[in-house]
């Protein structure tokens, strides 16, 4: 008997239809003998449906009403799931997070989840009844409905597994696993069987979006075995080429470890660049300290070697920010121009952000010069290159996003032997 | 000051844009400096939905897990409601069922409203926060979510308003009072300015659908003075003339009392008429018992005098049931044959039931002598006979309905002076 977390997103649970659909693969787990939670999302559209309602109600509304409105959409879809289960003969009950408690923090619309109460969780799953909890939300301070954020579903399975100390959280969604790269893009990608937490992070936060990157975190400080997996593909779930699995490091043997994982792009980048800005002390934390105050997200960051320009030396300074922050940052920016001291500000919304991947490179040399000459040797030019441990990534012009994207895959090694 | 209950129909809460007006309203009771509570029920056609998916994930679906998926919509209205208030300036909070709590039976799907604690709710509304309130829904044994059955929510305005003390429950709905009768039949129907709670609950129970009747019941044991009115007319709500306000025997003086309030309608009914039944002791308790066993509620019954029938005394008995169960009580009728002893079934959906009502008829003789003259005058002929200390109803064949209706409010000087 194992402990299992099966989450399933809004699209496994966009009407009755799929719903029975997830009570028959629930009850496969059940009938396997496993304990078993399900974690739901509310129905596709229904989220944002209620989001916009706020939003019309007032552009500055109250988070935690906020949250008493979105949280319905969960709400309603884990008393369907229930009933569909208890039809399928499986014993059911749905556990509002103000009931099981998941406590969380009171930073409504986007808490943290705290401590989870299992103790009536525990005997009521020793009594044979599947758990039907809705993701996203939680109670803060034991009195008001909180809910995680938009993906928070998934964090909230990881968390439960957590609490639940289950033996793995399978994560049903729209796509069969995590590839090497966009399958879109490159058709010969590879579905990786298993992946390193970091990897995941890397990968989800420059693009690839199959988990929010929050629950891959999470699942990393749990030590949560993750598996990613289809809702629309059948076959024995124990069967350990469905899906991938995202553990730690070690459940990775050598056989199995490749230099690179795989290959992330990201086009919701706007480049910046400060020309001429002084080079004394402190004068780049003027520049960074505001954007940061402003809740803006600096990525990718390159200043030149200062130069000698008439009497002072300055130098030019050029970082990332997520486009649809371009219009509050040069905002910030141009407030603070006489504590930064610049000649002007460039920006360009035409570009996108290219990552190898893979905890690999750890040990071995030559992943970046690859990288570099593989780009050169097609004309790509790179505008900014940012490192970590596990990660290698460069700034390039938009439309060279697929070409990029494609002759790394192929100079890794990662495409497919045979076409997909 | 005074504390006031209003609450708002889904027709009124059906759209950001009539939430938003429903605020102004609201705003306009607390800068009169009133203490407000405001009971709302789902957005128009939102609970259908709810049901439907219920229904469809199972026509067996646990009650329990039924109250959390349809209690969504009022969750959902309340929190837009204080949003919107907030927007208007109003300081506002939702307090779901279990927050307050709103302690209810664990007869879930239909559950009756028990205690109702107000200690929190009551330091809230001191520091000038309008309280909303789901309506339609509470919480069992502290645990589970519960509803209180379609048309709900008026039992939850009725008993917040006892449970808060107030001064009066508003009621806003789509008619803009409780009439002399149906409106669409008579042009010349009075709107009623007051109405006893017993006439009420006759006009309610035969086919005067302003308010659900288990509301008008709490509210006269409770004492609760409610008011109904339109949310789509404009005005000082504190006029003594908008909507109709219900309230006990003692407060409507003699100058205002009414011989007759109204003429009620349901069409709703079916007659059933057993041949021959032998008349012996037990017969009539072998007829009515297996129905009443069934859920089936028996309106008017008729039993004519027993006439020899060769060797045995037999009589006919006549009565009706709502038109919805008549299969049913077909078969109840078939099953218990022997039991009963009769010789046929007759029966007929083509018949509706009129009823004059008023408190007045407990002091004056000849009520029902002038609705049977007047019907004979007209040549309705009257099949069966009920009446009440408050009431007198008969059935007729439902061609006559109208015409029937329109006589008697005339007879009785119900008509306005002039024609609306």
């Amino acid at each position: 008997m194992a402990r299992i977390v099966m989450k399933f997103g809004g699209t496994s649970m966009a009407g009755i239809e799929r719903i029975r659909n997830v009570a028959q693969r629930v009850k496969r787990e059940v009938n396997a003998g496993n304990q078993v939670a399900v974690v739901v999302s509310a129905m596709a559209g229904e989220t944002d449906r209620l989001v916009n309602f706020c939003r019309e109600a007032s552009s500055l509304y109250d988070a935690k009403e906020y949250d008493v409105v979105v949280s319905a959409g969960e709400q309603i879809t884990s008393g369907l799931l229930a009933i569909a289960l208890q039809a399928a003969g499986v014993p059911a009950r749905s556990w509002l997070g103000w009931q099981l408690p998941i406590n969380t923090s009171d930073a409504h619309a986007s808490a943290r989840i705290g401590e989870i109460d299992t103790a009536e969780l525990d005997a009521s799953l020793a009594a044979g009844v599947v758990a039907v909890i809705p993701g996203f939300q939680g109670v803060a301070d034991g009195q008001r409905v909180s809910t995680l954020g938009r993906g928070g579903s998934d964090t909230s399975a990881v968390a439960m597994a957590a609490a639940m100390k289950a033996d793995r959280c399978d994560i049903y969604t729209d796509v069969d696993g995590v590839y090497t790269t966009d399958p879109r893009i490159v058709p010969r990608a590879r579905k990786l069987s298993k992946v390193t937490y970091e990897e995941m992070l890397e990968l989800a936060s420059v693009g690839a979006k199959v988990l929010q990157t929050r629950s891959v975190g999470l699942a990393m400080k749990e030590n949560v075995r993750v598996r990613v997996l289809s809702s629309f593909e059948d076959g024995d779930t124990n069967d350990g080429h469905r899906g991938t699995l995202i553990v730690g490091e070690e459940e990775i043997d050598d056989m199995e470890r490749q230099l690179i994982t795989g290959i992330a792009h990201d086009k919701n980048e706007a480049k910046i660049t400060l020309t001429q800005v002084s080079d004394r002390p402190g004068s780049v934390a003027a520049i960074f300290a505001p954007l940061a105050d402003a809740g803006i997200n600096v990525d990718m960051i390159v200043q030149n070697v200062a130069h000698a320009n008439g009497g002072t030396k300055s130098t030019d300074v050029t970082f990332t920010v997520p486009a649809a922050d371009l219009a509050r940052s040069l905002d910030v920016l141009d407030k603070a121009k006489d504590a930064i001291g610049y000649a002007t500000v460039v920006h360009d919304t035409r570009v996108a952000k290219v990552s190898v991947v893979g905890v690999g490179m750890r040990s071995h040399a030559g992943v970046a010069a690859t990288m570099f000459t593989t780009l050169g040797e097609r004309g790509i030019n790179i505008q900014a290159i940012a490192t970590s441990e596990i990660k290698v990534s460069v700034l390039i012009e938009e439309d060279y996003t697929e070409l990029a994207v494609r002759v790394l895959h192929t100079a890794y090694g990662l495409d497919a032997e045979d076409a997909a």
